[in-house]
């Protein structure tokens, strides 16, 4: 990992510029938030895309300062975000998603813009920014808190998430297990034993709408790490995780071993480099998924949150000091809903984070929600129903049948259990819009995202 | 990769002993030649079988002297040797191979015994000897060479090596599709695509039998280097290699970085803190392949033996010092043929590494090369045929048939094409013999492997 960041602070000498000169931006959301069509869209929208037309609240273009992006020349040995593959699964016929990534990549741009005014606007002739794009995935933020828990409060942590209604049947298997598992019997092939028997709840949980939160984050894609003892880590019982045995002390080592050798690697080498964060959420997905779902995701963007927690007691800065200063949450797939509901999905993601954003205290970072649509879905209309124009959606569903439809309001804040009781919500999944490359990727709002995230850097 | 280097440099301190307390052994040879099993069996019988009667040519046992083995407590974050599941593989109805490892991994013991004489033995009322067993794929030393070969030689080189008989077919096509490609065309796409077939190329040369020097070594098995540009690497055909080209020139930059960020990093952090190294050969499947699988078996161990050339113009000493002392050969899978072969089995190995022992300058190795059998496949005895006593072995086919039969002569030396032309040499696979773990592991000739890799060490 260290040849990274060794890689990473060359590069930044390298371009031999001022620190507002190089701007690092991670990307990151759940499993199935749409970080791949985000980074997509957000590079080819740099550019590809750069008409005010296209990205008319994107001030340097609006302005006609922008002279346009490219990709830079990239550190060969960091994993790179497969732009162009993607870019050929749009084109396909029917257009298919692009596949989605694990682990970590970058790709790093140069834009070139003229100065608004000042110094600069008058002694160059253009400026620079050099922007690299990190892309990981959000389980990895997920661990963050197990730096503040000891192993037994982990496990009292776990069992009353496997609790939940969308869970508990699924985890009872592995509850029965460990109920009957000899507590003395620290042996390798006992731990494995277990843990391969955790290994397979995980990979239900994975595939559970609305399970969001599943720990270590590392177990189900360990990478390098396969084979590394302290990857055979599950939560005993509560009762069991109290009492000294000798799994258990074996499994608290396993445990601080990740937090040590995993965990605080990621955020003192990677995480601590980022300067803006943009953060994807699918709200549709879990309101489709029930009142179980859309709570659990409330609770993961809270143990998110604490990734972005400046405040001097905070978990990160025992670890070291963050620099991230912009955050954005982007409600994804906002085209899956009409037009005049995204204010609903705005503000029900602000409430999603309401409670959060309450607690922490962003003494550095500036935070904004909206809702989005990296690269659209479909197109929006309205169709007479009773003499009165109602609002539409026209897409193309996985089976390729072209539907026209309303999918529903979308709530504007969390509802209640008994709302979920009486109606399911439907938002279809839909393919991405027939599209060749001699256009710009059709987005909802993704120049409001571009002025948030580099409007002040283009000045 | 650091975290690793530290935790060994920290794991060697805490021992609290001299140097000469310690032991790191490296074990690898090519994919299939047996390392899992040699491993497991090494092991065992150092924590199960150190019975004089199972291990006379190990001086410390047939001594007396042998207090015990125990795995020790291991560094919870470097991947472990998985022994106790390949054990249970072994005592599987029908018994079965344990499965091979890919990457490396690690196995530490701790050694217990009494001085044969000396100061130590009148002190102390016993002595250890910490042992880590280091398991790494024979392939990364065949990537050594290409530090010493420019990006043209290598293309050189490997087309060199496609033009064989046994490979030529195969290569066909990938020949035919650099043969009409655009070399200005160093898109990301047109790079991905053409590493892509190079790939199912080296996949293909993989199931050959004895295509045993496909290059690049981590471009099928990638692990956290996946996706980084650097992968992107294939040769060019050499006449496309020396032209100035696009593709030519972004393909050099891959391979200086695959130079700089794989291959020296795996020399300075892993190898370079070996004592001590065993190279498993698999003459016999050789053999069964044919002529060019045998010469090229024999290109390979030379390619491989640069490795253990420390003479002051060798590749590695640009890079650090090294500092392994003994290397031993072993021709694997001995029992797969009668014992009076054996002798002949060692000879073979000896004539196929001769060539390069002359090369090079051992100065501070001892070498030596030996057949064994880690864990035996069959059992040995007479089958009478025309009155005499005839050789034979009995095991078990892959099939589970039994099977008694003699698997023909060993030559003493690497035959001559014409011969291949004229026989087929086929020395069958065998499933392991059936074992509890109440027994000693059978074997051939471990006692003789324990004796030179640690005999001196535990005086």
């Amino acid at each position: 990992m260290n040849v990274f960041k060794h890689l990473q602070h060359q590069r930044r000498e390298l371009t031999g510029r001022a620190f507002d000169r190089h701007l690092r931006l991670g990307v990151t959301g759940l499993s199935g938030s749409g970080k791949t069509a985000f980074i997509t869209s957000l590079v080819h929208q740099l550019t590809q895309g750069d008409q005010p037309s296209n990205l008319p609240f994107f001030d340097v273009v609006r302005e006609q300062r922008y002279l346009g992006g490219r990709l830079a020349s990239q550190v060969l040995a960091v994993p790179r975000f497969p732009l162009e593959q993607n870019l050929q699964y749009l084109q396909q016929t029917p257009p298919a998603w692009p596949p989605s990534t694990t682990g970590w990549s970058q790709l790093s741009l140069q834009l070139r813009y003229k100065a608004a005014s000042g110094l600069r606007s008058h002694l160059q002739s253009h400026s620079e920014l050099a922007l690299d794009i990190i892309d990981y995935p959000g389980e990895w933020l997920l661990d963050l808190p197990m730096l503040d828990m000891s192993y037994a409060q982990w496990c009292e942590f776990s069992w009353q998430l496997f609790a939940k209604t969308h869970r508990s049947a699924a985890a009872q298997p592995f509850a029965q297990l460990l109920q009957n598992t000899d507590l003395q019997d620290a042996s390798e092939l006992h731990l494995q034993q277990l843990t391969d028997s955790y290994k397979q709840l995980l990979t239900q949980f994975h595939q559970t709408p609305g399970a969001y939160l599943n720990q270590p984050g590392r177990l189900l894609v360990p990478g390098v790490l396969s084979g590394a003892p302290m990857l055979q880590l599950f939560p005993l019982l509560p009762q069991q995780a109290e009492q000294p045995s000798a799994l258990a002390t074996q499994l608290e080592q396993h445990y601080d071993s990740y937090r040590k050798h995993v965990i605080k690697p990621f955020y003192q080498q990677h995480f601590s480099a980022l300067d803006r964060q943009v953060i994807l959420v699918d709200c549709l997905s879990a309101l489709n998924a029930g009142y179980a779902a859309i709570t659990e995701l409330q609770q993961a963007l809270r143990l998110i949150l604490q990734s972005f927690n400046y405040g001097p007691s905070s978990l990160l800065s025992r670890l070291f000091k963050p620099k991230i200063s912009k955050v954005l949450f982007a409600a994804s797939k906002s085209d899956h809903a009409t037009p005049e509901q995204h204010k609903a999905l705005t503000l029900l993601l602000q409430q999603l984070l309401q409670q959060p954003l309450k607690n922490s205290q962003y003494q550095a970072a500036t935070t904004e929600a909206m809702a989005i649509a990296a690269i659209r879905a479909s197109s929006s209309g309205f169709v007479q129903a009773d003499g009165l124009a109602q609002p539409c959606i026209s897409g193309t569903g996985l089976d390729q049948q072209a539907l026209t439809y309303f999918p529903g309001d979308i709530p504007p804040t969390v509802p209640p259990q008994e709302v979920f009781e009486q109606h399911k919500f439907a938002f279809l999944p839909l393919r991405p819009l027939p599209w060749n490359d001699t256009q710009a990727l059709p987005h909802v709002r993704m120049d409001h995202v571009l002025q948030f995230i580099l409007g002040d850097k283009l000045r």
